[in-house]
């Protein structure tokens, strides 16, 4: 591969490849079943040390980077970006066998995604000024002058994702809110796509040098077993993490986040089975259609997303059944494909056995004579009385499979509702009147998931400022937050609250004259005016 | 005393007092040394899971309450403790030891709090409603219409403080802010000032009851040793904890919290020194005057608050000698007093005597023949090296205690704030022309506090939309959080998307027409204007 001259092996640390010197590993075509060059070798416990006390280092200068210079920074990756898409696909669909075509709607994803934050960035009242002016004749004490806004917590931490190499990757959703809010980023690659990981890492560590920022700002470590990520949780001047992966790696690196001696925000996107309910209506006028819609969501990408719809929840009559025969037809047309990677193809493969030992399958596609990283569409379906009893049945498997569960009542369905874990995506297909019939579903549902979807389906997540990408634990280790959209900056920041500063002093956000031109909250009333001395509460 | 008429001496649960069956107990007057009646009795485990289940169900309701009812809620609050100030500062001050003058203002503050939020919510603005409406012409792939905003997190645990009796215990500001995001609230008293806390819980029930909520709404828990908090905190049910009070105790609840099979949000307050910076030309122009007011400020409510300056920097040179020399005789001037409880006393006088076998004192004020409950002022002093050789020597103790850190260069005093923990304050006394010469100073105290005074005294936090009452652990346990002013109401919601909702299934705030007025972020541009159909994406 061409692209492979520009591949050095090594973590980029202080805006330069490093020569390996830990564990070696090499990239691993999971369709081909074959090892690509070149090798790359794990970061030492130095070089996340160098990294941590750079990214300190470059707080002082990066953390009060005006917002307009911050999105030249962001619009420069994603230029950056943008010119070696051709490349990074082509490694990509080598490293995760993901198609092309998917993998370019991701390099677009990205690369809007952190052009949206640079836009965010330049407007810049996204940092919630709040203004009280003093009250010096307030009785029976006067007020002070009270300003606050968002400021960045200090390096953080990234994890990048196995199942979007780039859009939860190097320079994915975490690192762009992470530096829209002003901190340094470590990111810990996902070794199974170290190359498209180091392409990223170029183009950010470039980006740093050519915007004439400190070194620190960005550093890539790899990393194959887990002691890097542990460490990089672990480290003193490491102040939040970002997350997204599996509930047990997640997990973990919760605990030893709350474990240390400064316990640090983390953000964990982890598990979700996005619940899918079709309602009487829709049922009875769409079933079949929604059903093949249904087949296309859980099968996306061979079911490797977050948000795969993977418990189905339908009620035991015709309906129901005309709607399982048909995703019963859909599974049957399919076959087998390669997932993500060896383990990912080995854990699927076993969860779904292990499943099927205690639920009835359906259907599933046939995958004779597919090598050991595939995995075939399933679809096993249960009673709602056996699974409100084994809940165990409900959880994730990450792959194409989907749990049909069958309920008998109205009341049925609520309980099920009840009991599920949080969620990522609630999705519901139904008529207007549906809707109005089962709002304390919807109610319940609200409280379930981070996202409640009508007449669609959850695979495809907008990069918008609405967008909710989050959801109760398991789902996420925070509910109060998102992993997608430009909310999600509000991980990455605390707010500081200035008193009674002169003028001067004040950073440009919180001046009087408001010279940014941005929204802020001045004695609770949205406005984009000047404080003025001749105010109700004015302060000059 | 006549207000003892109206204590039943129980937990109040379900809208009715429970008849004591726990452990028995008594209020305490620490400046009398005498016993209060009536006997209290703990909440049983029992007590709480009723509790708890009665929150849970009051969520469907109270959790959709309009912001205008939840308004009236709390105005019906304000009303009802503004009605009995007289009877709550009786009992407070026979509780707490605090004088008559400041419990009246705390009696003011709680007041003005809850009508404070009773504004923001019916104002509606603050739950961050967000549109992107649908693009369906857009390229490659339409654009669904996503619609988000924040919604409660379910059933709070609130733990009254011992030092604030109103503000930070029954109804203050962690209960204010739940009910104004729309949760129940399950308070568990402090037991320092169990009449105080029954006096308030009496009035909010009566609220629930006569504004027509659940019941389930709020519910006050007896409990004098750890056991009803610690269960409190495991509760399936219980979504979030506000918490004001010691590290330890502190700690040991956010441990709890994140080890329950679903971890849950918590913000604790626990311990801050809030240093306190005297800069050249500050000291030189008004060193005696800045003095005076740093005396006044630790030992108010004898040393007693979580902002109270503990660590004070002064160049080693004259201005700082005639700085302390002032300190000193403040010092010798003055007192012992009666401090909240006689726990707190002793551990005030072990703590200071502790410190004092390690760091020289500068002035002491006589305490003879002053009973268990007393504390008096105390100011101590310390070479920066030496700290900075063991900066266990810098922790809280919660009194009237300063400690004086002499610095000899500018760089040390860099060095001393660059090790400073978290705070929830930091306070500077600074000439125009100190400050631009120290930026790099308020650079690095804008990553420790929470809030920087400039030419002021941290206690006495101002209840206002731009406070921030919150710090980098250990200040607190989560420094993206405050929990005093309208910005703590973001502690307890989540945010939640509707994807392709129609109209009338969505919440006013997000509905096109806007029918609540409120402001909202459409296509990332904040407006009052309705979503029209005409619009650049319209949906309707």
């Amino acid at each position: 591969m061409e692209t492979n001259l520009n591949l050095q092996g090594g973590s980029i640390v202080n805006g330069e490849s490093l020569p390996g010197s830990g564990t070696a590993f090499h990239g691993f075509d999971p369709a081909a079943g074959a090892q690509l060059e070149p090798v790359y070798h794990c970061a030492s416990i130095e070089d996340l040390n160098l990294a941590a006390d750079l990214a300190e280092e470059a707080v002082a200068t990066y953390g009060k980077l005006p917002g307009r210079e911050k999105a030249r920074f962001l619009r420069h990756i994603a230029d950056g970006i943008e010119a070696i898409v051709p490349a990074l696909v082509e490694r990509a669909h080598h490293e995760t066998a993901l198609p092309e075509a998917r993998l370019k709607g991701e390099s677009a994803r990205t690369i809007n995604q952190l052009r949206l934050f640079a836009q965010v960035v330049e407007e810049g009242s996204w940092v919630n000024a709040r203004i009280d002016p003093a009250q010096p004749d307030r009785k029976p004490l006067p007020r002070s002058d009270i300003r606050s806004m968002m400021r960045p917590l200090g390096p953080v931490a990234v994890f990048g994702a196995s199942n979007f190499p780039l859009a939860f990757s190097v320079a994915g959703g975490d690192t762009a809110a992470a530096f829209a809010a002003g901190n340094p980023v470590i990111v810990k690659a996902h070794h199974a796509h170290p190359g498209t990981s180091e392409l990223v890492g170029q183009v950010v560590a470039r980006s740093v040098k050519e915007c004439g920022l400190p070194p620190g700002v960005f550093a890539l470590l790899f990393g194959a077993g887990a002691e890097i990520g542990a460490a990089l949780v672990d480290h003193s001047k490491v102040k939040a993490v970002g997350f997204t992966g599996s509930l047990p790696a997640g997990k973990a690196l919760m605990q030893r986040a709350a474990a240390r001696p400064e316990p640090i925000p983390c953000f964990m996107e982890m598990s979700s089975v996005n619940p899918f309910i079709v309602l009487p209506e829709a049922l009875y006028s769409r079933g079949e259609e929604i059903a093949r819609g249904l087949f296309g969501s859980f099968t996306l990408g061979v079911g490797q997303f977050c948000t795969k719809p993977g418990l189905v929840f339908l009620p035991r009559d015709v309906t129901g059944t005309i709607f399982v025969d048909e995703l019963k037809a859909q599974v049957e047309k399919a076959g087998a494909a390669a997932m993500l990677t060896e383990g990912i193809a080995k854990s699927y493969r076993s969860g779904i056995a292990g499943r099927q030992s205690c639920v009835e399958t359906v259907a599933q596609a046939p995958s004779d004579g597919a090598g050991s990283t595939y995995g075939a569409p399933v679809v096993m379906q249960i009673g709602a009385r056996d699974l409100l009893r084994e809940p165990e049945l409900a959880t994730e498997i990450f792959g194409p499979s989907a749990l049909v569960i069958w309920y008998d009542s109205r009341e049925e369905l609520l309980e099920l509702a009840r009991s599920l874990e949080g969620q990522l995506t609630a999705t519901l297909h139904a008529s207007e009147r549906d809707l109005a019939a089962y709002a304390d579903l919807i109610a319940i549902l609200e409280r379930k998931a981070g996202r409640l979807i009508v007449n669609g389906f959850p695979t495809g997540v907008e990069v918008c400022h609405a967008m909710v990408h989050g959801g109760p634990y398991p789902a996420t280790s925070d509910s109060r937050a998102t992993s997608v959209g430009t909310y999600s900056i509000y991980r990455f920041v605390r707010p500081v609250c200035y008193q009674d500063f002169p003028q001067a002093a004040l950073p440009d956000e919180l001046k009087s004259q408001n010279p940014l031109g941005i929204w802020r909250l001045v004695d609770g009333e949205f406005t984009r005016d000047a404080v003025s001395a001749g105010s109700k509460a004015g302060t000059a």
